[in-house]
């Protein structure tokens, strides 16, 4: 018999959904968007719409599990979606335990970084590496660790935070509440951030001209660099050092062998790689980085769907 | 036939070794001075002359391995100590190869804080606990990881060095070559700093009369502090707070269920605990903090000896 998990992963704009085998083969998928503001009931028929959809590529009894990822902050003991920054409706969700009454199947939840860390372990560039640091760098930073050939979620779900060490103690007020973590000076937004405020401040640049009518992103600020802008690739080059100052922590903190980065500013990689390894090799642990390897993923964007795929196949195989 | 493990803590001033039971009673200790300035070889010579000395109040055959812990970096690969702040002679020792040929018998080694965790786990404040972090905040702030009820001590051996988590990456440069780490905020050391900035800047503060004529130090800011003196109590509130940035920053990135507080400045625990919390609280993921349980350790000065010997009984018994 073939066997799928479904894999959930619910993110802040669409919802991507997909039957995958243990081999990683994704037997079919489908993407709605999430549709936020309509709020979490809304949002959760959206998702069981998706299960429906995908249910009819397979026999029920095929389908042995479910692996949910969500993105925000999760209470792993009373297995509850606590908050998530870009669905503010979503507080106190019982999320898994509503899958579980619609499927009669088991189901697992994780952080989406978290989930990817698994995806990459079992199916991407980790493999067979038992000891590494996923990291995501888009609108915000996220991290999932490996640690001896499992996921290490911590006590409550929310270990990786690392998008919120602190970098700065006296920083901008971040989107979780504190002041200077890494998010607020290395993700995509804060990239976006700089770049205004350096025009607010008079700087001569093209960005706006990319731009255009939408407010500026990552993207407009990278098209502007390509063209030489000098703002531009100075705002580049603080990223990479901003990236590798958070790389330095995380070094640090956990001595891995590999660390996987994915998220949208990989397509970008090479124009702040350098910089970025050079002040994390300057700021870490010289024992920690000499063998240390730093890898792009290999999942790309769909290393949210087969992450969440992945915690389903975990809860069932307990890889 | 009654069991024995070596237990050999090499500090920066003192070697303590000792005859450690698997039920962790010390069966008899001894204590000398480390006298780093002789060199690498020579303070070797007395660590064998402690393991001669000890070895008297057993039968040999009931020793059965050796755990060391040493206060720096260790490259666990090789099996050698790479780099000890307070002891710089020691570059690429093979410690445990050295003490093996001795011996004869399986010898581990450990960062000393990754073993004072160990210790905790295994006899003291986190018996029973498998997510916990020990911190020791003393000259400087080293840590280490109880994930899954094992010591975690990462790829090479340094993971749990959260001490150089970066807090400002503008700020002063500290011991490891970085800059702004918690360690170069927090630390006693970094409190007698502050407070020989503050005195070079014209503060008024009894300080400088506690200290007489050695080098200020930590204990010397808080005997000033108990007898009201304004500059040292603004010294302490600081402190707290920085110890509250940095755990922040712990709880977030490894989500424990424990941590645990060693190291000298927790004697003087109730004078900064009420800040270092409020601003953790503050800073860190709400679930995170929650259900979250920080204690001081309950071997205190013991900690380093008893953690030598967990490496040691670790080594043997798989725990």
């Amino acid at each position: 018999m073939k066997e799928y998990v479904f894999g959930i992963d619910l993110g802040g704009t669409k919802i991507d959904a997909c039957l995958m085998t243990e081999d990683g083969e994704i037997w079919e998928s489908i993407t709605v968007p999430t549709l936020a503001d309509e709020g979490a009931e809304a949002v959760i028929e959206r998702i069981k719409g998706c299960i429906f959809e995908l249910i009819k590529y397979a026999n029920q009894d095929e389908i042995i599990s479910v692996g949910i990822a969500v993105p925000g902050v999760i209470d792993a003991e009373r297995r509850v979606v606590k908050h998530l920054p870009n669905l503010p409706s979503w507080k106190d969700v019982p999320l898994p335990g509503i899958i579980q009454n619609v499927l009669q199947i088991p189901v697992a939840m994780e952080n989406d970084a978290n989930a990817a860390a698994l995806g990459e372990y079992l199916y991407g560039s980790g493999i067979g590496i038992d000891n590494f640091i996923y990291i995501t760098i888009s609108t915000g930073i996220g991290g999932g660790i490996i640690l001896n050939g499992k996921l290490f979620s911590g006590e409550w779900g929310n270990a990786g935070e690392i998008g919120h060490i602190t970098i700065n103690h006296k920083g901008p007020k971040c989107s979780c509440g504190s002041y200077g973590c890494w998010e607020a000076y290395a993700s995509g937004t804060a990239l976006a951030r700089f770049a205004r405020e350096g025009i607010l401040n008079g700087r001569e640049t093209i960005i706006k001209d990319k731009a255009q009518d939408e407010g500026i992103k990552a993207e407009h600020i990278f098209d502007a660099a390509k063209k030489g802008d000098k703002f531009a690739l100075e705002l580049i080059e603080k990223q990479g050092y901003y990236l590798g100052v958070g790389l330095a922590n995380v070094v640090n903190a956990f001595n891995p062998r590999l660390i996987v980065i994915g998220g949208g500013l990989t397509n970008e990689w090479e124009m702040f790689y350098d910089n970025m390894i050079n002040t994390m090799e300057i700021r870490a642990f010289k024992t920690n980085t000499e063998g240390l390897k730093i890898v792009k993923t290999l999942l790309g964007s769909k290393v949210g769907m087969v992450g969440a795929a992945a915690v389903g196949w975990s809860l069932i195989k307990k890889k």
